[in-house]
């Protein structure tokens, strides 16, 4: 069972950590976020308890197998009415997630324990993340957890950061943070606010 | 009066909110914080109200007008008895907290609307930074905002960036969190954990 907040600050080992710290910030209940990419559907569950009776999640992936796993997850936990699985690429998420939302989570890369040939790709992640800021509410958020080490990375990376830096500082707070003491091609979080 | 958590999530405008909801994150009632810079006392009111009536801060700063300010400050709040404010450099730290810390606070460069000659130095930040991590409960963290942009702000950075590298990513998890759609001289703030 995940602890929900007030909780005590996590041991910020890593960007999954860090993310869950904002998670535990920022979602309140009824609010709508969306896992652009599920995976093993561990963060799906864990935003599908932030959000509450009232709130709504939409999970995306693009591997069936994923999909069915987090429907698992969330039908052991109960919380299965809460969450919309999509087994589509998250490019889709305008075309069927309602707004505003206060959060879209992004976690990059390859399945973890899956297939490593199949990875998110710049193209279709530029897309999601565009599509992302303009559902958000005035202070929601997007987060990013980045992987530069695996193949295909660095591109992503170097696609993904780019964008945040060209977007507008009066319209949105984009945020790199990684750590320092660590090879540099540790994965980090990526952190877009809308402005209020 | 300062909303104390469950607060919604600010406007991460700069490193300052940034550091604000890392502070309701971690303090709870109870805890011992430093702030290593009063400057204008107000992140000490802050650390103040959020370790409640069983906590306490120490507040440091080498200029008596800061001292002052600050003391003015928690009066009014009627919060002065959870503060021990003292009119030295924060590279006296250790002689006068008592351990374990949950949090120790940083704002570099000078002090708003101060003296704009009176700034932190390398050696004495470096040597009060040090000794906070001595004093760090598991899990406690030091919050330092630095500022690249004023005179001597550069080679500050330089240091204390350098020294977080440096630190044993087994005992201490480091993180730079900085905007990317902004100036580079813009502030940024790194954040050391102790790990559990």
């Amino acid at each position: 069972m995940t602890d929900l907040s007030p909780s005590p600050i996590p041991a910020l080992r890593g960007p999954v950590p860090l993310a869950h710290l904002f998670l535990h910030s920022l979602l309140r209940d009824g609010d709508r976020a969306v896992d652009a990419t599920c995976g093993n559907g561990h963060d799906t569950l864990l935003l599908a308890r932030l959000v509450g009776p009232r709130g709504h999640v939409w999970g995306f992936d693009i591997q069936q197998q994923a999909v069915d796993e987090t429907g698992r997850r969330l039908a052991e936990a109960e919380l299965a009415g809460r969450v919309t699985l999509l087994p589509v690429g998250h490019e889709e998420l305008a075309e069927h997630v309602a707004e505003p939302l206060q959060l879209v989570l992004f976690n990059l890369g390859y399945r973890p324990g899956g297939d490593r040939s199949i990875i998110t790709r710049p193209e279709t992640t530029g897309s999601a993340l565009e599509q992302s800021l303009q559902l958000l509410a005035a202070g929601g958020i997007v987060l990013v957890t980045v992987y530069p080490g695996h193949s295909g990375g660095a591109d992503e990376q170097l696609a993904v950061e780019g964008w945040s830096a060209r977007l507008d500082p009066r319209a949105f707070h984009c945020w790199r943070m990684g750590q320092t003491n660590v090879t540099p091609d540790a994965p980090y979080l990526l952190l877009v606010q809308r402005g209020r």
